[in-house]
């Protein structure tokens, strides 16, 4: 048997979409870095330190789980969640501000996976749909892949500058199929939505006719400031509210598990929709993330997360106050991963990329967070998975970096 | 907080596509005999059996890979796989007629990951989709979900008929984008396909240009007859083969770790909408399968598991002899999961489900396995995961049914 080289997929019948397909500067990085073997402090991923990461505490309750020696365990699950996860995770939401009820529930394999499901339930070919300008890269791509159109709206302090939107959609002609949002501690920017904003934004959707996804996967890593409603708590049973919710920052990203709260109606379709793309979540890490809940876990340990991400926003802050001191502006974030940094005109990130690995950090440049690339200049950082010293270090090797590429 | 009661989704912005999510039966059955509260002898899914699950194995294995309280092992893993379990399946896979090359090679979440993957890369609405009659309902659900129009292929005990693809065909008036084919020990009807039809269907889908799309979940658990070459190794290089493989029947569906063997050339794009779907398969479950696999204990467990399905194959067929004998007639698969049976006209097997159900025994409809609804007199039967002498049971009570809906 021989394989060819590399071969053209010219003779292979692709889609359409095939070709905006676009993949993701985030997931390729975790790739690149992979291969790299100097010493690199790592500010692109949007991982858990790996200090938080409760290994014991999962290696435990994982131990108890598989140490049953029950096939069920390791048998297909229903595909809208294995039962004592579902029934974990509806008493751990009590209460909180994404309270929900078992019609509403559909456990995914991870945020991702609820994504995908968002877009393939509202997106035809064509379609507008409103994303955050700066946006998750990972979210527009999957909207993307479903042959929408996207339409950017701007980001600042309070989350999406949704007064703007009218204009924006006014222009466009059209109504959009759906408006995608991380209105808490936004991914990248770290900026929140605030209630005001909020409202307009139901307003907006109720109008337009919209749905309005809802994705949050930092809401539970707040360190300071006073909790937000949902926009689902906001929406009062309005069906336009579809929230995609994960493990993955919480207790670790590699289970793939998260969650959907979306309206009853929806329900069947997003069953449907689910089999069809992989049958059901996995489920010993299902009854593992059930374990953890049961074994209370994870109040502790979102204690302990929130005070590590606190210390080590504030270093990246005093890091950055130390080396870009007028020479950058960056956000103040109540919460979450990330930081966004903002220089001026003469530093283009995508470029500093190189030298920046080179003298031994990482980031992701800020065109990757907009299908336009409006934002040559800016970059983002995460300080949730570096300790505070090296957090100092990595932002004097960006500085040094920054030094040559403006020279 | 209000939570009206299901409401309509008519206010919702479905997507023309929400039509033709269809949903599964299978999957559904597993949610309605979860439900019974009454002993019932299942034959209904295609899970491998109980007993089959190597649990000790996996509890060994997945507590070493937790034991080691390594964060890495529940980060994100890449995308395309975790090099552990990439590296252990090329070694699985060196020699037999699977054998691949790391450029090919994407670890998938199950083999269902693998289909919707392949439909979303290569079907555009109303793209014509040759599938088998019958065939697996999940298989050509998710090419629905891409709004492909199936053709459907009837197969007889050499598998798809490809000698009739041609005027099939020619009848629909243009080249199918992709023929979606489960070559050896079908499901549902457990049949093979012949070497002279594999190449024939390789010949006529270059012609077309269509892709192949071939799912072979089954094909290690051989009880019985001579090894098959794959498509892939027929096609010696032709870049049109798609192979979708998964742990699911030989290890354990509820990991869903699954691979794709494909192309180079669609390497990239594979990453690109994976990253989409879900950024990655979860990893202590990647971890957990390559120790498997590095310990050892495959090779020993397909061996036990080959002889406790073809036991359990002859003891179904001997039960159907002893209930049917000149009333029905069923295949004489030579490995897999499955036997289909066909009753005649005066049999509608929908129709039998419920009173099979009170009797205790349940099984998938004909119907369920062809888009068109071409087989109400036929009836699905795994025999894998049930023990002789309750397979023996089960098909007495199916007997009891089909007398009292005949009567």
């Amino acid at each position: 048997m021989t394989h060819p080289p590399q071969q053209s997929t010219a003779s292979l019948p692709l889609a359409s979409r095939a070709t905006d397909l676009v993949g993701s500067v985030i997931d390729s990085s975790t790739s690149l870095l992979a291969k790299q073997t100097h010493d690199i402090v790592r500010f692109a991923m949007g991982s858990p330190a790996p200090e938080a990461i409760p290994t014991r505490a999962l290696a435990q309750v994982g131990a108890a789980v598989m140490g049953e020696h029950s096939p069920d365990a390791f048998d297909y699950a229903a595909t809208e969640g294995d039962p004592a996860l579902r029934e974990a995770l509806l008493d751990m939401l009590a209460g909180t501000t994404d309270a929900t009820t078992p019609e509403r529930l559909t456990i995914t394999s991870g945020g991702m996976q609820g994504l995908d499901l968002a877009f393939k339930l509202f997106v035809d070919p064509g379609d507008l749909v409103i994303v955050e300008s700066p946006t998750y890269t990972n979210g527009s791509a999957t909207a993307l892949s479903y042959q929408a159109e996207l339409l950017e709206a701007p980001v600042d302090d309070e989350g999406m500058d949704v007064d703007r939107l009218e204009q924006l959609v006014e222009k466009a002609g059209r109504s959009p199929k759906a408006i995608y949002t991380i209105p808490t501690f936004q991914n990248p920017s770290g900026s929140t939505m605030s209630i005001a904003r909020r409202k307009r934004l139901l307003e907006l959707a109720r109008t337009w006719g919209s749905a309005v996804i809802d994705d949050d996967p930092y809401g539970m890593l707040r360190f300071e400031g006073d909790p937000m409603p949902s926009l689902h708590e906001l929406a009062d049973g309005d069906p336009l509210v579809y929230s995609v919710r994960t493990f993955s920052k919480i207790i670790a990203p590699g289970l793939r598990v998260g969650w959907v709260d979306a309206d009853p109606g929806l329900g069947q379709l997003l069953i449907n929709a689910k089999q069809a793309m992989d049958t059901c979540t996995n489920l010993p890490l299902q009854r593992l993330v059930a374990g953890f809940l049961r074994g209370g876990y994870l109040q502790d340990h979102l204690v302990t997360q929130r005070a590590v991400y606190l210390e080590r926003k504030q270093a990246m802050q005093a890091a950055l106050q130390e080396h870009f001191a007028g020479r950058a502006r960056w956000t103040d974030p109540e919460g979450g991963f990330f930081l966004w940094v903002t220089f001026g005109d003469e530093v283009d990130t995508e470029a500093l990329f190189e030298p920046a690995l080179a003298e031994g950090v990482a980031f992701i440049p800020g065109n990757a967070f907009s299908p336009s690339k409006r934002f040559p200049n800016a970059l983002r950082v995460c300080f949730a998975s570096t300790r505070p010293d090296r957090i100092h270090e990595g932002v004097a090797r960006l500085a040094r970096a920054v030094d040559k590429v403006t020279k």
